[in-house]
């Protein structure tokens, strides 16, 4: 057995997969302090005799192997969780070994593998819910260096109409500070689920993600671009940035079609849990 | 012997070295139209006996293997190239394989392997001349996907001080719009090597400068950027341009040392000629 965890804001998902990769069980136990949730988190994995975990996690993390803080989550404002020693805990308690990469590169890994990236060289997966995230493949390899891509607090160019100052406690206006869930509740008081399709907020929101996504398409050239989380339930967002993207892209870059360019992740809700399974089973292949 | 062919704007560099990769001969073709330029080139290769050729290129390219159009400069505005079958016709008049990329690509080729990128596993290199242009290895790989970045044609804000409306015959004031050579003749006046270190040119060249690479560090997170390109000439902007970087980091990142982390070419204006050998003999070595 394969163990999966996709530690995100709101709630952990843990998952139990077969060595060839299926999912055989799930569970979701919400993101408190630590001392309340990995007990939960161990647990659940305890009696699964799992041979390796991966773990998919919010950020900004440690990926650097040879680091001393290798596996930790390191500077998250969420409380109790700055130098959580994620690796080091699982490994220590479950006995197993763990690999470790940040929420959005699981996702991206997950698809990639097994969901809309299938058959690919490269792709970008982008989470637009509580924040901002992206992770990208190239040449069939996750994109790390000096540490894990940043990429939901890029800048942007404002939108005429736009005077909301943003809500990104680093940078204020970045893009998830002016277009992740918060920015959108902050400037419209309402959450995004209670606006009207034909509502403002969406086509100022397919702006800021239009543009973002130039940004990635100009440097990293992704075949294909991934985008999930709760802001982009709101479907018909696809369409209106789908004609953003081509507008900007202009007579300058030919892209793919763009139904086939921007899409909604294959594997719905699953992306980081099963990149999360595939980054376990590549320890025991040996990748 | 191994032959590299580093196309630019204004010249061609056509380099002979020795299957280790040592160049021991160089000469400059001006860039007229293919019928002037390519002669020359074939006269030079034609003697040397060369095994493979790789080739680093001004763009847009066509570098999709499967392509039809494999190994064209596709759109470019430059007289003459648009569509030439740049790898074809080496090919038929050489009778060598034939490695080819962007010429910033092969330029980051070069410095990862032989230059400042040395012994990492990713790094950048921009070129700023009389366009802009980068090249990234991530996980030791050149970055592709649909087809190559772009990174020059980035959209930034602009510098509060600034009105130009920018050169880029696509987007206007896109980066290379707002900052290569011909933006900073045409915004001040006069050429950049013209301007005194205390000029204005310098601080607002900085600030465009910083901006792009703060994407790409969002984006890619190299270990290393490595800046080439006349107007990186102008040392001066180094220290510049770090400090810039260092501030738009401020407590939201965690970079190398800023000294070590934004350098100048080692292979000094080699970079691309090198890149293009290595791209060479890896042909030869059926990497
Ligand atoms: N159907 C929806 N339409 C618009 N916004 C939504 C929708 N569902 C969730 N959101 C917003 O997305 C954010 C939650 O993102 P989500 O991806 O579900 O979780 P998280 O990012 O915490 O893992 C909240 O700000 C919420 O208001
Ligand atoms: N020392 C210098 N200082 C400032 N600008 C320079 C300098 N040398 C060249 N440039 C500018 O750089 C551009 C040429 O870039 P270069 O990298 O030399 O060639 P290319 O990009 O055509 O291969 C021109 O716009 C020129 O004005
Ligand atoms: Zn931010
Ligand atoms: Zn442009």
């Amino acid at each position: 057995m394969l163990g999966a965890i996709e530690a995100g804001g709101t709630k952990f998902v843990c998952a139990i997969a077969t060595e060839d990769g299926t999912i055989i069980e799930k569970v979701q136990i919400p993101t408190e302090i630590p001392d309340t949730t990995i007990p939960k988190v161990l647990e659940f994995f305890q009696d699964q005799r799992i041979s390796a975990l991966g773990i998919g996690s919010f950020g900004p993390l440690d990926v650097h192997p040879d680091s001393e803080t290798y596996g930790f989550i390191t500077s998250t404002p969420k409380p109790g969780w700055i130098n959580f020693p994620f690796v080091k805990t699982m490994k220590e308690k479950l006995q197993v070994p763990v690999a470790f990469d940040t929420d959005v590169n699981a996702a991206v890994w997950g698809e990639f593998h097994a969901g809309a990236g299938k058959n690919l060289n490269s792709c970008l997966y982008i989470t637009v819910g509580t924040g901002i995230g992206a992770g990208a493949v190239a040449e069939r390899k996750l994109i790390h260096g000096w540490s894990h891509p940043e990429m939901g607090h890029i800048s942007l160019r404002r939108h005429s109409d736009d005077h909301f100052p943003g809500v990104c406690p680093y940078h204020r206006d970045c893009l998830e500070g002016l277009a992740a869930g918060p920015a959108i509740e902050k400037r419209w008081g309402q959450k995004g689920d209670a606006l009207p399709v034909d509502h403002p907020a969406w086509e100022m929101e397919a702006h800021y993600l239009a543009q973002a996504l130039m940004q990635y398409v100009l440097i990293l050239s992704p075949e294909k671009i991934i985008m999930g989380g709760g802001v982009m339930k709101q479907r018909h967002l696809f369409p209106l940035i789908r004609s953003k993207v081509e507008q900007l892209a202009g007579n300058f870059l030919t892209l793919p079609a763009m139904d086939t360019f921007i899409v909604p992740p294959a594997l719905k809700d699953d992306s980081g849990a099963m990149g999360a399974i595939l980054m376990a089973q590549q320890i025991n292949s040996g990748n």
